[in-house]
């Protein structure tokens, strides 16, 4: 168990919100990384020095689509005296055995076309007369129409010094530089630069699987039909959402019944292909908390149920192995009631979060996403906090000895209250772009006065 | 054609930026609306209004775990006096036919559990001895563990007034309210409202799917091996992931060789899973620029090459339909030549961006990206822009007439320019985070002067 868990002589203590991320972040290790294809590498997080191995370009090769000359050749040359040279062939992008450009010669050259040998410089076909025995052109004819072009004369208006419109081997960067260091994180200019310089793979932490489990018997799935006393299942979609926001692969498993065996088993069942798990509901003080009834290993007479029908089940169906969720009261508003443990042989990371929308939501944003940031391997686990101006119509109250995380709308420095403490919850939620965090040894905050805003994506 | 095209007459005049992007955004429409399950909506813009068909919640709940009571049954209690009230049952959440709770009675209820006829009021359990005869406790005794625990008395210690910890039905949000409007980009928290309200799927704008072909017939795959000549391919990689970044489904085809036929074919072969087409190099001036050739509507002689061998394939490969490809040269540094139109018979706009990398990323982000949101039907397309301190050693110099778009590092208000106009291009851009937008009409920006800068990512 963690170092911070609750201690059995104090079992109702109260824990602050940063007593619980440090337990989790403690916990949490970044998951071992595996190579990658490139694309499939997008978002994750390098773990070693990634170095370049040909220089980039790897030959020197034009910048513009023209002629490939030798400087004296054309030194003087003018729209009135022009330079008559003869074109020894075509240098196309790709080519990889170009004719050698002796004196009184040109190749014409495309954009990304190697040097020739011989030649020292490069003028645009806008310089010359494209071949065509006429004035100043403004394009090549296509090889395709008129593959002539690669013969013949043609005529430079203009003079061109020693390695003009040539890009130099190695003037992006250079065999043996470091492309990308450890701990980048792969976005699309990232991966530009690795395909570049020729990784088509690479060595990162892959993207967390995360299992989304709501519980409760209430719960129905959307679309389907409400009877009495049942409510529509939404913990399990905002977190699947929101885990895939973080950047996890997120596995929406849906509603399972107040039932610990049932619950204790879906949990087995995915363990497979989880590297966290969330649940909802079932973390508080009712006798229906399943929850923690199936998960909690402290000794309150409730752990254990179920193990009869579990050996009954006679196909090996094991406990969760490893120390156990532990579940604790935090000191905030909302998501006082909070699990969290490792389960199953691999100890796999599970935060049981509380049953109401809002504060699961809230409770997924303080505390999974960071896990799920660290799981990534990221530095910085946090979403970007700011100080704004509280605009509201009259004083905001919180409970004294509590975190409060009200839902705001923030915009150009006001942040303004949506929905109250207790009303118009996921309908105000839906409209919130930020927490509002009022800190615990504050009971009132005026408008005008400057509070701490969390920002959300 | 687009109203914008380039006329016959001056095929050579350099577009605008902004006439560029204004004649992108002109042609491309929004998807057509479909009906997705809430999880794929992740992402996507509502097309219209999303009422709230039942009151949520849905009946009046109870906002703690503890006892259903009549308000005038437990008047005047406390802990030295506490009233006296038999159980008669649990009331767990879903359950459909709670118990009444008569004179002198009172119901176990859990969070979320429907208030029973009868009680006026909650009181947290908390409140009570928990039906152990004994001083107030901090939780229930699960049920599973005591069953009894639904009956006998329970001792309630302290007052409630009425609709004390009930959740009234509609107190978050009422049957016909409008639960989000049109135009809503659906994140976790609108998703979570969604569901909540009971709709498992919602009518929006799909993403966009992307089809990204790089061409040249130097490129190579990263991670094969570099002849003479050759390069690696990373346009293809860069812009599937930038387009992902953007919100896209994007599918990598990959590096085409530089002929025309090939090209043809294969942009017609992924027309059915395109909503948008982006190629990458053969759009200048030279003479083996396939993409230009294929595409194009202009009639320079080059259009229509490669009919001959389409016609002898025999198998009905049929010339892109609808009205072209417009081939132009953009005041801009880097990206200077460009083509845009639309192709095949269910005019898929077709963006052809120039093929250095740099170019063709910074193409992507002002002209592809915009189109591909909106696509999406957001309506804000653009990145965010602001102004930011320049942050260098000496001045900047731009070409006059042209608008230029630097690579730069921002951070705090200040602007450092990353590699130079020409130099560690590949390398500079994945150090970026913000392009440096220098104005048509200005040749050099002195360090300490504001300039425009566009945030990427």
């Amino acid at each position: 168990m963690s170092a911070a868990a609750t201690r059995p002589d104090e079992p109702d203590r109260l824990w602050s919100v940063d007593e619980h991320l440090q337990d989790v972040l403690s916990t949490v290790r970044p998951l071992e990384p595996i190579e990658l294809q490139l694309l499939d590498a997008q978002g994750c997080v390098l773990v070693e020095d990634v170095m370049v191995p040909v220089s980039l370009p790897p030959f020197d090769n034009s910048s513009m689509d023209g002629y490939a000359v030798r400087v004296a050749d054309v030194a003087g040359a003018s729209e009135e005296f022009p330079a008559a040279l003869t074109v020894v062939g075509d240098v196309a992008a790709g080519a990889g055995d170009p004719p050698r450009v002796g004196p009184g010669e040109a190749a014409r050259i495309m954009t990304g076309a190697p040097l020739p040998p011989g030649a020292e410089a490069v003028v645009p076909v806008e310089w010359t007369d494209g071949g065509l025995g006429g004035g100043p052109v403004t394009r090549m004819t296509a090889h395709s129409a008129a593959p002539e072009g690669a013969t013949g004369q043609v005529l430079v208006h203009r003079p061109a010094e020693a390695r003009a419109h040539v890009r130099a081997k190695g003037s992006d960067t250079t065999a043996g530089e470091r492309a990308l260091e450890a701990g980048t994180v792969l976005g699309p200019s990232q991966i530009a630069l690795l395909a570049a310089v020729g990784h088509g793979s690479v060595r990162v932490r892959p993207r967390p699987r995360v299992v989304v489990i709501s519980t409760g018997s209430e719960l129905v799935q959307p679309g389907g039909e409400l009877r009495a006393g049942q409510i529509y299942d939404s913990n399990s979609f905002a977190l699947t959402a929101a885990a895939r926001d973080a950047g996890a692969i997120a596995y929406r498993v849906g509603a399972v019944t107040d039932d610990a065996d049932v619950l204790r088993a879906t949990i087995e069942d995915q363990l497979v292909r989880a590297d966290l798990v969330v649940t909802t509901g079932g973390v508080s003080v009712g006798a229906y908390d399943v929850v923690k009834e199936a998960l909690s290993d402290v000794g309150d007479g409730t752990s254990g149920q179920g193990t009869e029908s579990a050996e009954g089940d006679g196909d090996g169906a094991e406990e969760p192995a490893g120390p156990g969720v532990d579940f604790r009261k935090l000191a905030m508003q909302p998501g006082k009631p909070q699990g969290f443990g490792t389960v199953g042989p691999d100890h796999v990371p599970l935060l049981a979060l509380p049953g109401n929308p809002v504060s699961s939501y809230v409770s997924f944003e303080l505390f999974v996403r960071p896990a799920l940031r660290a799981l990534m391997g990221l530095e910085n686990v946090h979403r970007p906090t700011l100080r704004a101006v509280l605009a509201a119509d009259k004083a905001l109250t919180s409970p004294a000895g509590r975190r409060q995380f009200l839902r705001g709308r923030y915009a150009g420095g006001d942040v303004t209250p949506v929905g109250g403490a207790s009303s118009h919850l996921v309908a105000a939620l839906a409209r919130a772009n930020a927490l509002i965090v009022i800190p615990e040894d504050v009971e009132s905050v005026e408008p005008g006065t400057e509070v701490e805003v969390v920002l959300l994506g």
